[in-house]
């Protein structure tokens, strides 16, 4: 990073100080000042400077190369007033260092699909600080940069969901082979789902010893299943990587897209926050929810291409729905759209950043 | 048809007197001596037969020739004990007839997608007997085959579903534009919808008329709405056929795919069945939809992959989950998948036939 981009992040940073665990606080379900906001994939291709950064370096170079990770994560940071940063990477890179020969074409790709038991068993579950030392640099350089103004956030994706893409052996398709795999030869499914639990909590670790004050895990794919399965398959193989991850432990936040019929299960994950996409409304999800898990979202990430207006209405109808009890951390539902005009992103900034919250205890009021 | 395959079938069919209106009947909640089965895409690629056809003719030869459309969906009621016959096309066979110049390649795919209330504008609610004259003699013809020994099923897209290829332009991609439509331009959306919804109902009485005993409602995207968007656009949209199709009525099945969190509210969209995909268990659905509507469905289609042992563990899992109520009819949770071993839909279709239902009160045994 230059100096005068180092300079300019201390500077925006410099004039929030004190904003620095309002993402922690939401997690743990206690009062905040205002809703912390981030935004998945908030360093992403709507970013011109990403799209600048992108044409001198490929995706694989920037997961790879901690300056240039940094870099990328500290974009949208330097433009918008977010409450916490996510390290700049893809669910794969872990995965590659498992010993899958993974490309990006642009999806994930894998030369080999993992078809047999001696498929899975190639697997290994590897140190982390030795096949993937870039992580723990950049996640280390990032939580230096920031100087503890805004939390870092590390990631990895949810067993069933990297096993949908190393089965399949691409992404798209409608996910044939998992969803064969997990009626012909469930004990190959678990071995695998286990295989990569194991190494996810390590990943996971190795972040937060790295740096990283939270961790999402991202199950994009497991509301393909029906209830059973994803208690069966999917949910298991989360419970066991925060078995694994241990203590010390920072907030997780679990995120099943389209998930719907999930939402009620995925809170027995162990994780401290659900992420919601748009399909459960957030009053709906407290109540199914309870006072146990605070919840992430959920912005409809199609909404914000309509404009800032049109982002600002639906991002108050979010804040509303969430109501004013503590732990709800504003988000989209999914990762921002390529196409999301950057006017957008600042009106839903604005939009938590004047809301001035109505406090339903008196120490929701109590500075942070 | 063949004089010889008409005879083959008149002779199975003959072999089961008395079964015609097993499916009529549980569409309408009554009892029946056993749960009524069909398949969706049971006229497809999984069969040797199909796939010998359509080397001799296109899918829109099939749909577009009466007599190639009654012999596909004839096929599957040669082989197995079924109790309904679907006519053979496909949702966009009406749509063309619109104005919309649709190919396949394989998915549908629009030389013009509809972007502008000018191209709204364009699309046409026509007379069906005019443009597709040969749906309704598809249907009369296999109508006529079938002797009334099991009903015919016609279909339509729903208009939501229409909507996202029509704005979309193709398949897949994660249909950007129908929802970013639906937050920048509303009032076009509902425009499209209305005239989609017009021109199905007309489409669905056409087939009425022409023979089709019952009618299905596809909205396979219909999941990728919040509940408020869904009551604000895809199930009026859903009303509007039903209001327009007026009566006579036969049963109609709405089928949305993927969306365990629409149907309470797609209880209310006045069809008769709600098919339900395999992310709701059946025990849940009865629950959640009470007695006021039939339920279709849910067998996950990959269960059969894994042969007819697991079909029929499955298959029986799913008719303990419907329970003993009347209005279950027997179906999978999508459409039967090209590699589906024939052994598993004969395994499948054994254990309707063998299965001993308990009957819940006394009619529920009587003789249909």
């Amino acid at each position: 990073m230059s100096d005068a981009a180092r300079n300019n992040v201390a500077a925006s940073a410099g004039a929030r100080a004190g904003m620095s665990d309002r993402f922690l606080r939401a997690c743990r379900r206690q009062p905040v000042d205002r809703t912390p906001l981030w935004i998945m994939r908030q360093a992403g291709r709507y970013l011109p400077e990403y799209r600048a950064l992108r044409e001198r370096a490929s995706f694989l170079e920037l997961c790879r190369t901690p300056e240039l990770a940094v870099e990328a994560s500290l974009m949208p940071l330097r433009r918008f007033d977010l409450d916490a940063a996510i390290i700049f990477s893809d669910i794969f890179v872990p995965v590659a260092a498992m010993g899958a020969a993974v490309s990006f074409e642009p999806g994930p790709t894998l030369a080999h699909p993992v078809r047999t038991r001696d498929d899975v068993r190639a697997l290994r579950v590897p140190a982390m600080a030795e096949t993937v030392p870039f992580v723990g640099q950049a996640v280390s350089m990032l939580a230096h940069e920031l100087g503890g103004r805004v939390p870092v956030i590390g990631f990895c994706g949810a067993p069933f969901t990297l096993a949908a893409y190393l089965v399949e052996g691409r992404s798209g398709g409608g996910f044939e082979q998992i969803q064969s795999l997990m009626f012909r030869d469930p004990a190959m499914l678990r071995e695998l789902l286990d295989t990569l639990a194991d190494a996810m909590a390590d990943y996971l670790r190795f972040q937060i010893d790295s740096g990283a004050e939270a961790v999402q895990i991202f199950d994009t794919w497991a509301g393909l299943l029906g209830p059973e399965d994803y208690r069966a398959f999917a949910l298991p193989a989360v419970r066991r990587v925060l078995d694994r991850l241990g203590e010390p432990r920072v907030p997780v936040i679990y995120f099943a897209l389209a998930a719907p019929h999930l939402i009620d299960l995925a809170a027995g994950s162990g994780a401290d926050v659900l992420g919601v996409c748009w399909r459960v409304p957030l009053d709906q999800a407290r109540r199914r929810l309870g006072r146990n898990v605070a919840i992430q979202g959920n912005l409809h990430p199609h909404a914000l291409l309509a404009g800032p207006e049109v982002t600002r209405a639906r991002a108050l109808e979010v804040l509303e729905s969430a109501g004013p009890e503590p732990g709800h951390i504003l988000n989209l539902g999914h990762g921002i759209l390529p196409s999301t005009p950057i006017a957008s992103v600042e009106a839903l900034v604005e939009v938590v950043r004047n809301r001035a919250p109505a406090p339903k205890r008196a120490e929701a009021a109590e500075p942070v």
